[in-house]
């Protein structure tokens, strides 16, 4: 059905040397989030013919943040990619919140994969279907496609693989709160936040209807949001500045009646940031008449009341009525990931453990990356016997001050616990480790004294958090080692291996913390950044802006999270129950 | 909950004046469409303050075109107004259409009509519910609201009513064909709209799954489209521009497999056009792969086949497979319109029938119009001898010039049908109608010979078409009537009654066709213009986007959809599945 007209040409041209429009924008989202860019990896111009027979079948489960990191840097020939996923877009999570008030559209923040994932170089498919089941004896994942419409009933299929990546994300975790799942929304994905934002006016609507009572209104106004981390937080201001920004001009006669809760078990909101950040928006919610409620954690919920539970006071159990409730608290283990790590013997854990390479234990063609993954990291005291006996090349029992040098950088490398040991102390070197404690460089060094000094940078180690952060950086980071397999393998850039023979082949996987958002709502934002930087207001608001304008996977979404701000700027939210 | 940051202010206080803005918009949006403009009636400044004993109580059933148009041009304080709708927003359904491939996003052609109805001098309430009975008996309408979530279960309610507007638009007809409604789209509703884009992508999804047969991904990608009207014509046209435009390159693997097909039981589509319309749009469908099917009635749909039967040929039956339907013929009666039909003896018909003020017949106090209702239009000849006998003032059983012609204007005003001959014969006035039929304007006429002359004018009698065109006009009409209903009860300004006495209160109402769009894809419309006067191709594609642009009913939906054009042009039209 070939079909061209002059007006076509024109447009399609016109998408394809779209590259002047991102002048336009360039102005919009001034650097910032510049370093934490996001920006597509040109596929190599030499269109290398790799031999089928040479090829590795590499697939991909799921495209959230790491896997579509991976996706767009993966760069090399010799992998043949099928990436599986019931999403066939990949979705900006951190503006799932500003979905769920209209100052954003669900569709400007997603992106279709298969716009993402082509590459001149790499043959990639793609498959809208869930993984249902991992096999790895035999290399195969079972899967099935999601949509139930009249077109075949459900279909299930396998596929084999070489190399499996498994970055299928969490569940929402509701620590088997009775009532929890009937009754509450979640906010995890697109459709959960368009859900949310069709309730709240469904809410308002239902709230002006005739014939209620004033005591029914106020229930049905009552908005009850569980879990105070950033997600709960910035839902509730953002709700709070739809209502007061837009839907009190709409619906007058109700608005006094309206009444936002935010429930936290913890003593604090925001208790992963700086405590100036938690105290600002502790004050600033009690001020706009939010009514944060620490220590009182949920125990049930039905459909028009939650039951909580003070964590001190004796324990006093009290119900709240309410009219839409969202719970916002941790995330869970996905039913077929957790089949397959008991199935691997890592039963009793909330996510898959792999090593600093990012691979599952006990696998060497499985890696896992993102929210479905946790990295073991090795404890150094655990190898200080194996790092004495490689450093003390001449088996003299002790260690010469070049002996130690050689293989400080190793440790260094294989060990990021170090390098935040380090940091926090402000220390320049694995040498000002030894002064702390006094050691005599000039000495040689016994294996108690290396003991010593090395142990206590275990205290540092930290489970990566769940972020889009971590699992962008793992999908780059992996994308990497991907591109230079075969180099690698000749030439391994790893540490030493303390334990075995010669170099590991990469060197392992590193986080770099880049800061920390909490939009507070009223163009008000909290930003932690490293080196415990803290700024609040309306100059974080549009450091924030700009940085996620800028994070945008694509030029497509960026421009319209823009003109979607600018939209909401000029407009106002949309009210409409659609 | 006070809230008011200094950009808060900003952004609120760059709302309230963004007539600036306009400005900027109106360059894009160049007249065109400007006559047939849907502008706010500013609420008159004299807060006329009305005794709540004088005031009458108007329902208002609906929020589409007829009864938004309505809602804006009401202007008279001596009302209080209640409208209740199961749709809290107008939807500007002539950008249906392209909602289903995304060329335009569902929620830039919706406002909510909390933001349209609130005028200076009228009390109007809004109540989303939908009407499930009307008790014209005791003044009642009972009412059920619509959310179905954990909030109360469904609400019912009733409401009284001094005076009943009923403008429910229309049902989708499927002429009780079996399993339409099971397995059809329909294109009626945002959500259906909205329901057809997720599913068109849901066959490329589905059809590139691995272990499909082709034949099997060919059923899938069969898209069959039943009615050639201006609606199912519209929709395979913006699939096919959707499918060649954008989801080929995406789906390269499958592209070929791809068919649409446009079944009608007539023997054209677009049969309601010119026919020099009707041969491009056939022309251009088959140059461009769409299979237009005409003489084939649908009889029967399964979840995978449709069956058709021959309108000639012996009335052959074939089954084709298909993957998608969407059903677009005609429109049907709800169903509590329905009853309420029967209770008021019009049980066969199809619509409410009315009186050219647009009163159900019967009924001084309900009114309907729009799709849910139809204009009874008296024929000229029923009331000849009336007219005789008005005219005859002396009774001398003739009527001398001058007695004629002082019932001439009452004529023309009272029956449209006048005014359509007239026309059609390029005559300038009623007088030409008696020289047509030789009948000599110096002598005086009998009553057989005015009979002779008027009862051909009847011929011209049309029902009105189910448009928003019709219905928007018969909003602004009701609303004019309303607002001037004091007024107009001292003064009438109608016609002479010539059953009755004295003049009706009110001109009747009066269609003004202003022209019909057919856009056929790639970028080209058919306009057919008062007149027949005929236009197809690029440039009524850019009539046709600058009338949709300035008929839009915000400056909000205006500028959305404008963006969301500048947007596709840019970045093509969005494929992920939400
Ligand atoms: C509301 C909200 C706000 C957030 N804000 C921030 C923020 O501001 N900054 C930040 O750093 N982080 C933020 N996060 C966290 C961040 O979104 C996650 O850490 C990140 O998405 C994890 O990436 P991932 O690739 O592991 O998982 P996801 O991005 O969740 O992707 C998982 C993918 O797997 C797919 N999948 C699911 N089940 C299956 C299956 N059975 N088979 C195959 N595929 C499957 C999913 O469809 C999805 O494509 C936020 C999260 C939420 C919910
Ligand atoms: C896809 C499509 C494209 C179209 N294109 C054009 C075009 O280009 N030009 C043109 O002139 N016409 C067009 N039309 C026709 C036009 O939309 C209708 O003629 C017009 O909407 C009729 O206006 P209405 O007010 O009678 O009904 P609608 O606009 O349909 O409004 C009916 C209202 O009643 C409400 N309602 C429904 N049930 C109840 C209930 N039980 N109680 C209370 N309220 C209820 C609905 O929610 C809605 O708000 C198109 C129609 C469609 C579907």
């Amino acid at each position: 059905m070939p079909n061209f007209t002059i007006l076509n040409r024109f447009s399609s041209s016109f998408r394809d040397y779209n590259s002047h429009l991102k002048l336009v924008f360039i102005c919009t989202t001034v650097s910032g989030g510049g370093v934490l860019g996001y920006n597509a990896v040109v596929g190599s111009s030499e269109d290398a013919v790799v031999a089928a027979a040479d090829k590795k079948k590499v697939v991909v489960l799921g495209t959230g943040w790491a896997a579509t990191s991976f996706m767009k840097n993966l760069n090399n020939p010799k992998y043949d990619v099928q990436v599986v996923s019931p999403r066939n877009y990949f979705a900006f999570t951190p503006l799932l919140p500003s979905v769920t008030c209209g100052t954003v559209e669900a569709r400007s923040i997603v992106e279709p994969v298969r716009n993402i994932f082509p590459k001149k170089n790499v043959e990639v498919q793609f498959s809208e279907a869930e993984c249902i089941k991992i096999d790895a004896e035999n290399k195969k994942v079972y899967c099935r496609s999601i949509s139930k419409n009249n077109l075949n009933g459900q279909e299930e299929f396998a596929v084999d693989y070489d190399i499996l990546i498994i970055s299928v994300g969490a569940n929402v975790n509701t620590f088997n709160t009775p009532g929890v799942v009937e009754n509450c929304h979640f906010l995890k994905e697109v459709e959960d936040a368009e859900k949310i934002r069709r309730t709240v006016i469904d809410c308002f609507e239902r709230a002006s209807l005739p014939d209620i009572s004033e005591e029914e209104r106020k229930r049905i106004l009552h908005f009850a949001i569980v879990g105070g981390g950033p997600t709960g937080v910035e839902f509730a201001a953002a709700l709070h500045d739809f209502v007061n920004g837009d839907l009190v001009k709409l619906y007058p006669g109700i608005k006094d009646l309206v009444q936002i809760t935010l429930l936290e078990a913890g003593n604090h909101i925001l208790s992963m940031f700086d405590k100036r950040i938690t105290a600002f928006a502790e004050d600033k919610f009690q001020r706009e008449g939010i009514d944060v409620k620490t220590g009182s954690m949920v125990v049930k919920v039905t459909n028009k009341e939650i039951c909580t539970k003070e964590v001190t006071n004796g324990g006093q159990i009290s119900s709240i009525p309410y009219g839409m409730a969202v719970w916002s608290t941790g995330i869970g283990t996905r039913p077929f990931i957790k089949d397959f790590m008991s199935q691997i013997g890592q039963g009793n854990r909330r996510a898959l453990l792999t090593d600093e390479w990012l691979r599952v234990e006990g696998f060497n063609d499985v890696y896992a990356l993102g929210d479905c993954a946790t990295v073991n990291q090795r404890k150094v005291v655990e190898d200080i016997a194996a790092i004495f006996k490689k450093a003390d090349k001449n088996n003299s029992g002790t260690l010469t001050v070049k002996e130690f040098q050689e293989v400080m950088g190793d440790i260094y490398e294989r060990y990021p616990q170090v390098e935040l040991y380090l940091k926090n102390k402000q220390m320049s070197n694995i040498a000002d480790l030894l002064k702390e404690d006094n050691v005599d460089v000039k000495k040689q060094l016994n294996i108690e004294e290396l003991k010593k000094v090395l142990s206590k940078v275990d205290s540092q180690m930290k489970f990566l958090p769940a972020t889009a952060q971590v699992a962008s950086q793992q999908g780059i980071y992996l994308a990497k080692c991907f591109n230079r397999m075969e180099d690698c393998e000749e030439n391994p850039e790893g540490p030493l291996r303390f334990r075995g023979e010669g170099r590991h082949r990469f060197k392992p996987f590193r986080y770099k913390h880049l800061g920390q958002f909490a939009p507070l709502g009223g163009e008000k934002t909290a930003a932690q950044l490293p080196g415990d930087w803290v700024s609040i207001g309306h100059s974080s608001q549009w450091l924030w802006y700009s940085v996620y304008a800028s994070k945008q996977v694509s030029w497509r979404t960026r421009a319209l999270v823009v003109t979607d701000w600018t939209r909401r700027f000029v407009f106002g939210r949309d009210s409409s129950r659609i």
